[in-house]
């Protein structure tokens, strides 16, 4: 027996899971830049008057902070139901902390040991995480060449995998491409799994309203995920949330902790909501920056993925690292990820994109580039 | 296959995992009544002052909620620290959306599929919930007849079930029985496993300096659990945390998902901490409360198990649930909890105390009681 040795044991003496021993805390370096084009975040806050309102709206709360918030957060999802329209209610909604709980829900009431998680890569890199922390099986395909999905694909992944639950990110983290509402359609109608479709960049598509959320009068088994964090510029707030059949919210129901979003998350919530039009106000800014940023990549002659995102992906540098820390010491934070020699770079203000062009001027000289015609390793 | 069939699909026709079908959402229930004694809720809110704060640090702050809150919370990590002493240092700190999440990351880190915890029931009725959604096995051993716990009980039980993970709770939930700190060093001294205290409502004590972190520096696989749900009266709040060694904190970071704690709420619990003298001045007049009904109670002719924290388990009532409906009846809410005939009555303000115990008394003569030499069942 080894008596433990207070604040000097080492994590090499816990006993952690197997499966944990090496792994790294998950997220993008967190560094203080004039320029952040890395999280996808909206750059614009909210205005003083429905900051004003957030701070009353918390003031007010707090009479009865004291007191347990309410744990089915019904005023916010029917909030949520009426923002999103498609004739939802609030028994269609389920919110948490942010999509990764909303997503961790879905994974324990459907997920879990002997289960599979299917996605198509590259995508997210949060899945496999939502996967290993619940003990869901994780199984990637790769997406076609130029990284879009279509029926035949899927479904075929779906007969070699038979997995319990399909994950389809549209528009796609990191790629930005879109997968067409009637392809999740062909793929609902023809899988007993349940279908994830993660729209958390829907609202920055060129027609937000064709979303799979069109679908979910026809299949009960399909789940539309969505978030407060990009378009709504509220990712401090951390407001994740669900469509779906009413039984699947019942399903997250069983699984969540009871109280598990505070009054004060519920309440901030609701003022974005009640300020819609302001919130969402500058999206059509951010499309506009990220279709110019599209095209001014593609004039400078690089490799850039089509995006309907707030996002894009360009490249392929030879060395991407080089060029993710040369745009860091020019103070512009964008994201090392995606398929070998790509880089990632969000839509910011329009000041914002043209300290990135500036940036990536002075140094693309130097780079060695990839040709379009090698294949991406990942 | 079967098609969904959208908004009718039932959660008999979902592919719900086997030991979620029939479950039900956990959670007490919430009515909205005159005088609320049942979930252990501080009854006074924070002050005009206080609450004022509150808000002007969320204006303040959603001048930045379109980005992620800091992911380590360590302002509020450095906070907690300080407000606990014995010379621990935000690196001993880890903090959640209540005490829910944190034994959550805990059971992920070192619990989950082949490994154990052991309790000692009667306890706090989450447990069993943490073990089910980490798939951790949950095994339980029976406290001593009048609830106590002594160090040749729990390794007793250690020896036979050879748990990863160790639970006790102190004062215990839902009986109000502490485990001296003497007795928790002998149990940390003999075991390998990890060793969790949940003192949640340590601050009700009578000596509430004397407590299991006093115990860190020796043994580096103890782990000791508060919240501010209690005492510090922000029960809508959801802040829960924890003291440990460092390595314990870099293993809750490794299974938390980014960004799990919002702006608002690292906010919030910034001000309660910067107002800890006013967050906790109720603290006194519920722990007198408390003692007071008990010796109420006892005068009664009822049985009470002498408690520690804010509330008190008292009975035994041969059909506890029609007391609990009488009670609810005359606008009081207490808990019908604990093993059979028990009730649980949690410390509210003098006046509900006053409007507890005239419902009671009106009630009482009709019940019929359950001796206190007959075992009880559970």
């Amino acid at each position: 027996m080894t008596l433990g040795n207070g604040n000097q044991i080492r994590l090499a003496d816990l006993p952690l899971r197997p499966e944990l021993v090496g792994e790294e805390p998950y997220g993008a370096p967190q560094l203080d830049v004039p320029v952040m084009l890395n999280v996808n975040e909206n750059p614009f806050p909210p205005s003083a008057k429905v900051r004003a309102q957030m701070g009353e709206a918390v003031r007010e709360l707090t009479k009865t902070i004291n007191r347990y918030p309410d744990r089915e957060a019904l005023g916010l999802r029917r909030d949520l139901a009426s923002y999103l329209g498609f004739g939802l209610t609030s028994d269609n909604i389920w919110v948490a902390n942010g999509s990764n709980e909303v997503m961790t829900h879905l994974l324990q009431a459907f997920g879990g040991p002997g289960r599979t998680l299917l996605a198509f890569t590259p995508t997210y890199s949060m899945y496999p995480e939502y996967a290993r922390n619940t003990h869901t099986n994780y199984v990637t395909v790769p997406r076609r060449h130029d990284f879009t999905l279509d029926a035949e694909l899927v479904l075929g992944a779906i007969r070699e995998h038979r997995p319990d639950i399909v994950m389809i990110c549209t528009p796609n983290n990191p790629t930005g491409t879109q997968t067409p509402v009637s392809v999740i359609g062909e793929i609902c109608a023809a899988t007993d799994a349940i279908v994830i479709v993660d729209e958390a960049y829907q609202e920055f598509t060129e027609v937000p309203e064709d979303s799979a959320l069109a679908l979910l009068p026809r299949f009960g088994k399909l789940v539309v995920s969505r978030t407060m964090s990009k378009a709504f510029a509220l990712a401090g707030g951390r407001v994740g949330y669900l469509a779906a059949a009413p039984a699947v919210v019942d399903a997250c129901r069983i699984v969540r902790l009871p109280y598990h979003l505070s009054a004060q998350t519920q309440a901030l919530a609701r003022v974005a909501l009640a300020n819609t039009a302001e919130m969402l106000g500058q999206v059509d800014v951010l499309r506009d920056e990220c279709q110019k940023s599209q095209q001014w990549l593609r004039r400078l002659g690089l490799q850039v993925v089509p995006s309907q995102a707030n996002f894009c992906l360009f490249g392929r540098f030879a060395d991407r690292h080089a060029v993710w820390q040369q745009l860091l010491d020019r103070g512009v934070l964008i994201r090392e990820t995606g398929p070998d020699g790509f880089l990632r770079v969000s839509a910011g203000t329009p000041e914002e994109m043209a300290a990135f062009r500036t940036a990536l001027s002075e140094i693309l000289h130097h780079q060695k580039m990839i040709s379009p015609d090698e294949e991406t390793t990942k």
